[in-house]
């Protein structure tokens, strides 16, 4: 294998192939990246197994040459060392070299590093997905439904299915799902018309695959193309492909989770709520249990408070723009509502209680298509 | 004691005091920090017992008003908390009143914290300093002087006293050295003509104190007054006392380690040879001795290389502007000449060698303020 490339695209390839990589891997082989010279261009690819990323480099694009193949072929070589490397050469070329035995040679600008390789053929095979079930995306709406509901996923193995995030389609709507079994972040998304509307039902993205992915996502209304098999998704970019595993299991049935009757509702500002509870979260979090308390005032107020025997209490009050029903004090993980409310783009938010033993249901006031649903903590 | 202060000159105060205090401390009352209110403003105190730190936040002045203290008192609130607190608090003021049993009140906005109180009568009184050996130095150069020479200070406890940075006068100039007995960083100042010039020999600061230090000086000419005396330094700037106590033990005499001759001289970049070490460690970091190897070429360059049997091996030529002298292999720790590479802000060094088993000097081409020492490492 010989081939040359401009140096700040290999680097830009190098860095988003290594997301995948992990040093902790198991499988030797997978500490390194693939790296295939064809006629065309060159391949990337890292994985860990259960995610898996490969990019492209085209000889040339736009009127821009940017390899130079002067023979194919293919070697693996330890993405630690790799990927550091590469970000330092010099040069605006990098020349890369692979001789006898895997020796490899890098060379840009009066630099040379010789790595030692590893054998390309024990380097695992991606899957060919097959396109039957596909539908696309703005890659920035699939960015904000991952990060509105990615951070309520379980971080424990115990019920591995809650790791991920559900994915749903009905009506035209995808729907994703995540839990942790004390809350639940829903958020919906309107599928294009037009677009084949895809047949998805429990489809469990590991949370940790959605967090890679998004790095890779633009914030802008360019599209992915998303491929869903049995076991297996893939995300299409130009000249990138994300693959991640699916998780194994049946995924609770959520719907029916979500009350319908309101005992009280209240209506206010999500940053002050925000602000205040991050106040009160200061004693809290210090007894490891997060427990806030909530109670509606006679005067169109919540009061809002923590104790910690150790340290002290907090007590504040925040004016609503509405109040309705029944009185309420109620207590809750105040750290599950912050981590929903900082997900939350709408000014104002509507709480809708009902009772204080009774999961509750906060939503944003301007759009239905997301909610965030809490079980109380037994303190009162 | 109750008072009421500007929250934006609190929350700087506090943080100022908040680095001097560590969570580790054994001494409990050493967690919190000492808040007295007196008729002409308020006085904040950290201390780890290594370093203290004043502040003084006035009542007015420059016709803002601060602080306004209804009632005179002291109080001692657990750092962590406080610090934590005063940050988040909502309104343009905060109250603070003390009631019985050093129960206290923090108000701002709707906001009402209630925090258990020290006692302030236990907290250690600060050292009051003869102010007989003071100099002063501008605040920019005092921070250049620590930064050049505090990385070359030895991390281990076995000579504590190489844990500090040694300051003495000699002919109008102070002179700061730090060395962990493998490389040596030197750093030379003319004193201030008519500034009392003061005696100084073996005052050694610890460099964790120096650190700390750093953070709080400006990057502009401002002065800062410096009071040594047996056991102690005080730092003495606007409304803010910095204190450290001094290492014991005889710092050792640096002055005959630095070799008179040169039997090969190299001048080149700088950024140019740091670039290339950079590069070099790559490699030989992963040995976890950082050894490096450097080689005059007979054509005017140098030649840098590493070896790792595991990962492979680079090799890099720079060019020289100036090689004099005899031929020359050496093997170095690459690390601690990047560490003392980042710390020269001039263009060019010269380095100044001895032998390939001999200590080398490599200084700035531009001035002769500043110097480091080397030990080779032998592998040739």
């Amino acid at each position: 294998m010989h081939f040359t490339v401009n140096r700040d695209q290999f680097v830009q390839h190098v860095q988003n192939v290594n997301k995948a990589v992990s040093s902790r891997t198991t499988i030797p082989i997978l500490t390194g990246i693939k790296i295939v010279a064809a006629a065309d261009g060159v391949t990337l690819t890292g994985s860990d197994s259960d995610i898996s990323i490969e990019t492209f480099i085209p000889t040339e694009e736009n009127d821009n040459q940017y390899v130079q193949v002067h023979e194919q072929g293919s070697i693996v070589l330890q993405a630690r060392f790799f990927a550091e490397i590469v970000k330092k050469l010099p040069g605006e070329e990098v020349e890369v070299v692979v001789q006898d035995q895997f020796a490899t040679t890098i060379r840009s600008g009066s630099v040379v590093f010789n790595l030692n390789g590893l054998d390309p053929e024990e380097y695992p095979r991606l899957p060919q997905l097959d396109d039957t079930n596909m539908f696309h995306l703005p890659q920035s709406l699939l960015k904000d439904m991952i990060r509105q509901t990615v951070f309520a996923v379980s971080a424990q193995e115990t019920r591995p299915v809650l790791t991920g995030v559900n994915l749903e389609s009905e009506n035209g709507e995808l729907i994703c799902t995540a839990t942790d079994s004390h809350r639940l972040a829903l958020r919906k998304a309107n599928l294009e018309a037009g677009s084949d509307a895809p047949d998805l039902s429990n489809i469990v993205i590991p949370g940790k695959s959605l967090n890679e992915l998004s790095r890779l996502l633009s914030d802008d209304d360019s599209t992915v193309e998303i491929i869903i098999t049995e076991t297996q998704v893939m995300f299409r970019f130009p000249h990138l492909l994300f693959y991640s595993r699916l998780l194994d299991g049946k995924y609770p049935v959520t719907k029916n989770m979500i009350p319908s009757e309101t005992k009280t509702g209240v209506e206010l500002s999500t940053k002050e709520l925000l602000q205040s509870l991050d106040r009160a979260l200061l004693l809290s979090r210090e007894t490891k249990n997060n427990v806030i308390n909530l109670k509606t005032l006679g005067d169109g107020r919540v009061e809002i408070n923590s104790v910690s025997s150790e340290i002290g209490k907090v007590t504040e009050n925040i004016d609503c723009d509405k109040i309705d029903g029944e009185e309420l004090r109620i207590s809750f993980n105040g750290k599950n509502i912050t981590d929903a409310l900082k997900v939350i783009d709408s000014e104002k938010i509507h709480i809708q209680f009902t009772g204080a033993m009774s999961p509750f249901v906060v939503r944003p006031t301007d759009h239905d298509q997301m909610l965030h649903l809490f079980s109380p903590v037994r303190t009162y």
